[in-house]
């Protein structure tokens, strides 16, 4: 039998557990027979003193093993590809992706989760949609993604319920952002979930859990080293968080952002993630084609309309509708303008976030409500020139009080300086 | 309201924590506001960011303020001394200590903890004696060091509430050798209990919490600066913890050698800490005189058996019987022999410690019943010169298999050397 506390304080002093330790500590946590205390001062031990590349191999495969598993593929008789995001501020690129590579013929399922901290939540965005059903019966989302070709539900409780109790202790203990625990956390819910070809996009930046690009490197190369050793291909795209992905942050501001995306009017640098990740999905999907092919189908799917096509069968298939009027909207709309001409030469994307969850749009606590009108759309991105009285961004709000704290935090996030920042691209680089 | 998540995240980041955000915390945790999820994952933090002196203050008062005080100087009209030792093997210094200065005329009340981990707790070795009660009301107690001059017993639910709940968790989450927590607990318990000067015993070496003279040093300062900004006189000894203290390590076995201590007749190392200890105290004492005639009344009252009455009559005061041949004895005993001739260079402490955990003197889980007859008589310590097949110890053991193995742990924690070890005192420094 396995001591929690000696298995601590190895870990504590620098130590490397046994295969045996670490999968009978998470195991017997999944159990309930480790106390969340005891979970929580490994965590934070973790936190300090890392995991090897084989222990986060070790958890990642004991996450695994304390639930189910679904084998995707089998049921759908297709090679199936998935896509994950580490998570940002403004990041609804799985509501694009998802029926534009529909479109061009490969089916993507995902199950995904709810937003906590300044980043949002693809749950939370679908939610804001009337009447969408996150909750479908596996039967019911192996039908959907056959029949539409798209499915986006929530996390079943059946897979890796393990990662389901240790990322809500971790969220309230401070001990999120860890890279072998982010990417054990990450990779065992791919791997459950039956994706045999992931594209992962790790954000960098100060609104990522990852704020410099080696930490970003670090974790794209555990994740994939942890896909190669379950015989999954693995591809990161390491994409820019030092300012909000595209303009609009908040759940409905968001789902209409995507939607404008997937019709071919969504901002420059979000479309410029979104086909990306298209064109990397195609070429690993069951089509036999390369990434330039894909990405070229992809911006076809989107200039014919088939994309919005499968986004409205989608959405309906899961109870909401389709017609973007029935979005919630916010009563107090607020213009924040430019105090003094100049370029913009930062855009804090966690002032941002953190603006929003001010707002009401993202969660403090897991108890929280999440207000799905309210949000903030940013015009002005890193680079853009303004005159004095141009308008940088828009708040939503849902009172005058919370809107003029917003219009506050939203100012301070802009940097204005009388030269262009040097430029740099969304997406920074490609791993795996 | 304080949000703990965030606070442990600070913490986490080596930030300093504000009186009002550390305040409550601790009490938030003490009205069971806090989960101890969070306290734990704070503690780890602690572990590794440490505590400010600031912090450390702070944290102190917090566990005071959390319950009861007592004015035990104004109840029994005298100035209040009190001695505490952070704990090592071999360690009953208190039980000789109480009767000898209480014979010298001071009175000593102690509230005293369980063993936990390698170290035994006094309480455990007086429930040793058969009858002997831990548990009086606060009155029984007041009264008892009025009329007796001596009375040990467990900490009362009502103080420090905070330090309760907080040790209990520290031990199962491998967070309790951290100087800061260590010198809040203690000084927390010693200033709530009443103690207007306190002689504390900071055990230093391989089986103390302290593994360095500089770590102790440590500790020693934050003690004392806590008890000087509480208004309390505090003095340090820092003791050899490198091997244990006299020679017999166990419940019952302690109890006996302490009163041998108290008649002149106990070994000479643990009589040195016991002296030195008495003279501190009376020196600290409304007695009016300095250390050395306070050593010297000490060391009369062993002479002359006036401590050996009081300690009878202190047993017997708390119901126990003061026969020692009412002490419980091992089924099995056993000599363990020196394999070949030599001088003992090293008698490491922590396995003699963990051996006798094993034999089943001390816990693992706070749920573990103690056996107060077994545990280890070390009669060879560091310096003395044996010859092969010289007895180096005696197991006192429940059955053959464990003394067998007792045995064998013994053996490995002496080392023998043709040349004899540098000379080391066992008392190594005073500070304050």
């Amino acid at each position: 039998m396995i001591r929690p506390a000696e298995l601590i304080q190895r870990k504590r002093d620098g130590e490397e557990l046994s295969d045996d330790e670490l999968a009978e500590l998470i195991l017997g946590y999944a159990r309930g027979e480790v106390p969340d205390y005891q979970m929580a001062a490994f965590c934070m031990a973790v936190f300090f003193r890392g995991l090897s590349e084989r222990e986060t191999y070790v958890l990642t495969d004991a996450m695994i093993r304390s639930g189910e598993t679904i084998d995707l593929g089998a049921r759908l008789g297709r090679k199936v590809v998935d896509k994950h995001s580490t998570g940002g501020v403004g990041d609804k690129t799985s509501l694009s992706v998802a029926p534009i590579v529909a479109a061009c013929g490969v089916p993507l399922g995902k199950m995904s989760g709810r937003g906590l901290g300044h980043t949002g939540g693809t749950l939370d965005k679908l939610e804001s949609i009337p009447g969408y059903r996150t909750e479908l019966t596996l039967d019911e989302f192996v039908a959907q993604v056959r029949d539409v070709g798209v499915a986006i539900i929530g996390q079943t409780g059946d897979l890796v319920p393990a990662d389901k109790r240790l990322y809500a202790l971790r969220d309230v203990t401070a001990t999120v952002d860890q890279p072998s625990l982010i990417a054990a956390s990450i990779m065992s819910k791919k791997i459950a979930g039956g994706a045999q070809a992931i594209v992962l996009d790790v954000k960098v930046g100060d609104g990522a859990f990852m704020k410099t690009l080696e930490g970003a490197r670090e974790l794209a190369e555990t994740m994939i080293s942890l896909g190669r050793q379950a015989g999954r291909e693995v591809v990161c795209l390491l994409t820019d968080m030092d300012q909000p992905l595209g303009a609009a942050v908040g759940n409905a501001l968001e789902v209409r952002e995507a939607l404008d995306t997937v019709r071919g009017h969504g901002p420059s640098d979000f479309t410029e993630v979104v086909l990306d990740a298209c064109g990397k999905l195609l070429a690993l999907s069951d089509l036999g084609i390369d990434e330039e092919e894909g990405r070229r189908r992809a911006e076809r799917a989107v200039a014919d309309g088939s994309a919005e096509f499968v986004w409205r069968r989608w959405i309906e298939a899961q109870g909401g509708t389709s017609d973007e009027s029935a979005l919630p909207v916010a009563p107090v709309i607020r213009a924040v303008v430019a105090p003094k001409a100049g370029y913009v030469r930062e855009l804090g994307a966690i002032r941002i976030g953190n603006a929003a969850v001010h707002l009401g749009a993202g969660r403090r606590t897991k108890e929280d409500a999440v207000d799905h009108a309210v949000g903030i759309v940013c015009r002005a991105k890193r680079g853009t020139r303004v005159d004095a009285g141009d308008e940088l961004a828009v708040v939503h709000a849902r009172t005058e009080a919370q809107a003029d704290e917003a219009v506050r935090d939203v100012l301070a996030a802009y940097e204005l300086a009388p030269e262009p920042p040097e430029e740099r691209p969304v997406l920074l680089e490609v791993v795996g």
